[in-house]
């Protein structure tokens, strides 16, 4: 399994993605699922991969290293992009491209193995700041005020805390800590997501990574953090006044 | 949907279950998913159900008015049963019944169709206070102070707050603040789970309902406990400290 978080803010944005990878239960690995494709004044931008490695792998490497261009036939990168709807147009491309070729030699067996999706954040120089989850099929969606996050991958534990608490207003720090925090609770709740994690944020209008971070097992702060939430929502169950009901049928 | 969970610590049992069902998004109703059978002094059961309506309805009915004894050729009831265990079995065959006649008219379609599961919990007059999940085969499985709470239906959203919290010590006041948390969780990120609630608690070795009650849409309480939660959890993310990271990568 896989947890990845974009968390889209005023002041910018956040991305956030463990590391853990496994097929089945007994075959676990690490593999860095966040990658940075920055350059200062250019562009700044992050991409979080889940679903099948083979699938993600590929469709990553023809964003880094260049698909052909069926219009024109020339081959493209990701820093060929001239707008980040186009750098999500382009990674569905890959998508779409990466699951024709692997699929071809696995005579496509089942759908379930080529169901990736990936989260696409970050600014062009004289573009917006945006966040995008881009599906197996190659179509995408975008965060908006309304629903400033997105999230790929075992996404239900950790939904609850950010429908809580993030709005377009979160501060870019309370934003990393949610984000973290809403890893934490997935953690804590499937096998499949595990330690290191890795982030970055991207202050909006800077056209820079900000922060390009790897949470390790033994990290201080985020021990820290894990242990101040426990025991925040401990205390908080326990200062709510215990029920007063009464039966009132049977 | 359906979100149904059941706590067992030392003081007793808690069960609560919401009322939303729903064929597509387009089709909700409020139909009863928690179930009881009280006699007291003589056995205190609740019985909880998720998935398909028409099959946990029929399963259900087997429970209470009764299936052919396939060694006797008596019918008997749940009231017949002499233990838990014994209840569990019952209840197990009452659910093969159900998809084996309602599966014959359908031509078993699809299998999912089928596919539903039970929360067993109580007390037989000279038994042990227990909780059972009984799956769509028949087969089913036990809390165990290791693991003191079980779930069916929509359950991730509302698990990390169980996770952290329930304990085999943990009062039955705690479990059941508990259990309407989680329960709050999940109504608030998914639209098929949604109130009025229902709930019940057993009081260990009372072999009666000690509490049988619905919490309807306008109820004081879950509303203050909602509140409280979510405002308790907004101050426990702010007094986490700013992240100290520096980038180290990129």
């Amino acid at each position: 399994m896989t947890y990845c978080v974009g968390v889209l803010v005023r002041e910018g944005l956040v991305m956030i993605a463990d590391t853990r990878t496994n097929a089945g239960i007994d075959n676990v690995a690490t593999f860095r699922k966040l990658h940075t494709f920055d350059r200062p004044g250019d562009r700044a931008i992050g991409i979080a991969t889940a679903g099948n490695l083979a699938v993600s792998q590929s469709a990553l490497t023809f964003v880094g290293e260049g698909l052909k261009n069926p219009d024109t036939g020339n081959i493209e990168t990701i820093w060929d992009m001239p707008t980040m709807f186009a750098t999500a147009q382009f990674v569905g491309r890959a998508v779409r491209e990466a699951r024709r070729t692997i699929g071809e030699g696995l005579e496509m067996e089942t759908p379930a193995h080529f169901d990736i999706s990936f989260l696409l954040g970050g600014q062009r120089a004289g573009g917006r700041l945006r966040l995008f989850m881009i599906y197996a099929a190659g179509n995408f969606i975008e965060a908006t005020p309304d629903t400033p996050y997105l999230q790929i991958g075992e996404h239900k534990y950790g939904k609850p805390i950010l429908d809580r608490s993030v709005t377009e207003k979160t501060t870019l720090d309370e934003a990393l800590k949610l984000g973290l925090i809403s890893m934490d609770s997935t953690i804590r709740s499937n096998l499949g997501v595990g330690l290191p994690i890795d982030l970055l944020t991207i202050r909006r209008d800077s056209v820079k990574v900000e922060l390009n971070y790897r949470i390790e097992a033994a990290e201080p702060y985020f021990h820290d953090l894990r242990e101040r939430w426990s025991a925040a929502l401990r205390a908080a169950h326990k200062a709510i006044p215990d029920p007063p009901y009464k039966s009132t049928q049977g």
